[in-house]
């Protein structure tokens, strides 16, 4: 059985991990017949938004892993915890919180800079020649990652592919019910909700990803 | 298409919605050709747990819709704006939050209320012959909601399934992977988290359940 570190980046689409990419990478994994452990970075979030209105919530801070333990009931490890030994494969789902606590490429883009201990651990991961799967925003990190000509999509959008080129990666194109492999960088992607209207949409590229990834591990 | 009116009780098992159940059952419904809108209490949750410690947090307070919020990604709305004329069936999603902020059965117990706006609505779906999905803990509304002799599940916790019985229900034992239904009062029911191990036993419960309340509209 493989065993998969899933890291999540908080609670909610706007501000943390989208809650429905963790849910459904957590189901597919045990779906492929894969364990995995979440882990999250131990420190606040960039900021609060109320996902009602969209606006940021003045005052107000969050921790990221205190607010993906609600994804994963209380069962979480902070990032540092983690060790690449332990596990055959990486998997960060997308939201926000990818591009916000992982790495600041929502306010910066391709100036962007990947959070120190996250940037370790995935480096870590592909060094040792295991598999990362990156879900929606996420393969942002993919050149900071596994280094330049890393082949990843976000799906379709302009902005965000041409900011993975300025980074040293390549983007291709890819429907939201599918998935990418870079097979000699081990580097899965698949778009979810950079391109999903629901959440079965979301589900199926996710499950391909996984796919992927344990087909690769 | 069956159209579904699904009600959050906020973001996080300990003092919400539970997050796996509600992304299934979206999941559900979509995979099972029926739409949805989610609602929630515009209202301050009970309380606010942090999801690491499982302790509560002093001075802090959360709004139930606002968090529900998360789990929708902003597509959700107050409980008081949903019309039974516009939907085909009703179902909610357990966690704390269905027994903290629908109403107080986690801390009154079988002298527990149910919110008004909350029961004012189920109760509408019921009168109005339109099936009923409870998820995991929410079952414990069922004779307030459908009336004495409501047959439904939490799987089988004894102390819970007294607490039914007191209440002028009937508890059914269940496994995780099915839901009970009471064809006369059109209630389905599964365990979901009050029996599940993984994410994918509670899908399979809820799938079930999604299924039968569709089968009934």
């Amino acid at each position: 059985m493989a065993k998969v570190a899933v890291v999540l980046s908080g609670c909610g689409v706007y501000d943390g991990a989208e809650i429905n990419e963790a849910v459904l990478t957590l189901l597919s994994l045990e779906q492929q017949g894969a364990s995995y452990q979440c882990f999250a970075p131990d420190r606040e979030q960039m900021h609060v938004i109320n996902h009602l209105t969209g606006e940021p919530v003045a005052g107000e801070s969050r921790n990221v892993l205190v607010e993906a333990a609600r994804i994963a009931r209380g069962n979480i490890k902070p990032l540092t915890d983690a060790r690449v030994a332990d596990f055959d494969a990486l998997v960060v789902p997308g939201g926000f919180g990818a591009a916000k606590n992982l790495c600041d490429f929502a306010v910066a883009g391709a100036q962007m800079t990947v959070q120190a201990d996250f940037l370790a651990l995935a480096r870590d991961f592909h060094q040792a020649g295991k598999p990362i799967g990156l879900i929606c925003i996420a393969p942002v990190m993919s050149a900071a990652i596994c280094g330049e000509g890393s082949r990843c999509t976000i799906g379709n959008e302009a902005e965000v592919a041409a900011a993975i080129e300025a980074m040293g990666g390549e983007h291709l194109e890819c429907p939201v019910s599918e998935a990418r492999v870079d097979t000699e960088k081990k580097l899965v992607t698949t778009p979810a909700y950079m391109l999903a209207g629901s959440v079965s949409e979301a589900y199926a590229g996710i499950s391909d990803c996984v796919k992927e990834v344990l087909a690769l591990s």
